[in-house]
């Protein structure tokens, strides 16, 4: 999959160029009286594969052949058309649209309506994964905005400076185009990324940004797509460690581990998506029996779930195995707020130090 | 209801007085020797009642007495005091916590734990109801953080300030602890309060900011209680006119409704809340006729919603009886996103200027 460097203009005028040029051999196609055709690449579960050297999912080399000259596909051929029509009149008029919006304006396209949204979202990910450019490059965005960010970054967007420390308590949002933004300055030496905005608002509370020299990412659950793309960039572009703190139960690792190695969904896009280097400091079982935390019971969605991650690629090592074995072991989950138990500034006094040592080696004299 | 009026530190004073208050009278009895009780307005639903004049609704005149001699009822009485002892702890270092983060520090009350955290936030509650204050006054938080805000609008948190024009495309987030926020300036004349963030991103791509001199508020789906909360004191203390624009279907109708005269389950604090000036600029099942739009059938749930909301008091106007009579007739319900269908820009250059002249009566030469 080839990858596409750079910031927003570049990356569209890229996608602009793969546009007209998927036009121009269509054009040409036809003015040699031959049927055009798309080779799409298989999105299909046997075409996901784990890369063991890149550490995530990726597509594999099987792919479709979309063809004009097949009565059961020209519809869907003309709809792929009208899609890739839609995507560079976005860029051309340097605007963004939602898939919703999408899927609504094609009640005007010559293809025809589509039967509902599933199938136009499945036609724009066909030009994504056929391009190996993410949705957001064509100018769509998804409906939702990424994750609050506090720390010591300034970005630009458009003309606009913003300094993440002067953005509100709430923190500076990762718009859904955050391929857009530049980086103008960094101070902070790594990013703390925290799954519930109750962490994030303590930890801002606690100056942890500033004790830490640290980005405080707020995800709001499972990370936005934005947001996985801001992550990859502060550690690509800004050369900062990135580490993942979530709830200590299956679902906060895998919040946790689609950050660090993609989801099998997105293997099409994941080389833009993915941090592998990220590293996982949330509660672990280990942690509930050393800091005796408040539990509750694993549920049986949450034991059947484990036991699904001790079989998945992306869990295959050391660490992971041993703290799953031992938390269906324990029989509990404990969440990040539970650490209130010593006081509601311990996970920064005490806590995250312990977790950052161990990562890195170094002591945090500063907090505490 | 006493309302409690003025920002962040004059309420947060005003709560502290509260509390030592509360305290103090606990000590007197105790010193004489007279069993220690508590007066609690009832938040039964027998006790909610809808209050024609202000257009919201309150709680009754029903209250409990929660007693120290009852043995039912001390184990609650001991947990009152240590919540409202953590309370005061919270207003006088300056802090902030969760509700999570309420229930597990409770982990080494006197009182001790929680069963759950229903019943730590229960408690809270009869706090916020017996004060007629709100939890975010007393230092307890909601997890989620409110609506983002784009426009005219220049506000201060502690020493930083934030121009609601430059925080950024996805805009300024109104924080948990939205009381704390100062106005400075405004020079937007009104609120445009947007259900879905694809339509805030429209507008605020399309500058309907400028073209209607409107914060653009992304409600980002039911409206967090930091939203309603930002909306009232737009209305009340900068005197903007705030206007929701939802999707057409009963639960896009009830997000507005719920903006202007507030849920039955808050009755308590809908003081602090409800904006029963605000207006309605959604979509309506006129609108679906009037503009042909793209629809979708209604489904079971949504008859049944709309034959509920038909029997509200709540929506006991003309406005409202006639659109969801409307709706059941044509069995229809759209979205905001189907103006799509004319064209992304086709709702800030069409739809909305005629629901603005509707509503103020005015034209808006300057959109289109």
């Amino acid at each position: 999959m080839p990858k596409v460097e750079g910031r927003g203009k570049e990356r569209k005028k890229r996608a602009e160029e793969k546009l007209v040029a998927l036009g121009a051999e269509i054009i040409e196609d036809i003015a040699r009286v031959v049927p055009p055709r798309l080779k799409i690449p298989s999105r299909s579960t046997s075409n996901i594969v784990y890369d063991e050297a890149n550490r995530y999912f990726v597509l594999g080399p099987h792919y479709g052949v979309r063809s004009a000259a097949s009565i059961k596909q020209v519809k869907k051929f003309a709809q792929t058309m009208c899609v890739a029509d839609f995507c560079k009149e976005l860029i051309t008029s340097k605007k963004f649209a939602t898939l919703r919006e999408m899927y609504y304006t094609a009640e005007g396209w010559e293809s025809g309506p589509f039967g509902d949204q599933g199938e136009s979202d499945a036609i724009l990910e066909d030009l994504e994964a056929a391009f190996g450019l993410k949705r957001e490059d064509l100018g769509l965005t998804p409906e939702e905005d990424g994750a609050a960010v506090y720390g010591q970054l300034v970005i630009k967007e458009d003309d606009v400076t913003i300094d993440a420390t002067k953005a509100g308590r709430a923190g500076y949002t990762i718009p859904p185009t955050i391929d857009d933004v530049e980086f103008v300055k960094c101070k902070a030496k790594r990013v703390i990324a925290v799954e519930t905005m109750g962490m994030y608002h303590r930890l801002v509370q606690e100056e942890a940004w500033k004790k830490f020299d640290a980005l405080i990412v707020g995800l709001k659950g499972q990370a936005a797509r934005a947001t996985r793309r801001f992550l990859k960039r502060a550690h690509d572009e800004l050369g900062l460690p990135v580490y993942l703190n979530c709830d200590g139960d299956p679902f906060g690792f895998h919040i946790a581990m689609v950050i660090i190695s993609g989801s099998a969904k997105l293997a099409y896009i994941n080389h833009e998506l993915a941090v592998p280097d990220a590293k996982y400091i949330g509660v672990t079982a280990s942690d509930i029996v050393e800091y005796e935390l408040p539990t509750d019971k694993l549920r049986e969605l949450d034991i059947a779930r484990l036991k699904q991650l001790q079989k998945d690629p992306r869990y295959n090592t050391e660490f992971w195995q041993g703290e799953i074995k031992k938390m269906l072991e324990l029989g509990k989950k404990a969440e990040q707020q539970a650490f209130a138990k010593y006081g509601l500034a311990y996970v920064v006094n005490k806590y995250l130090p312990a977790k950052l040592e161990q990562v890195e080696g170094q002591k945090f004299l500063g907090a505490g």
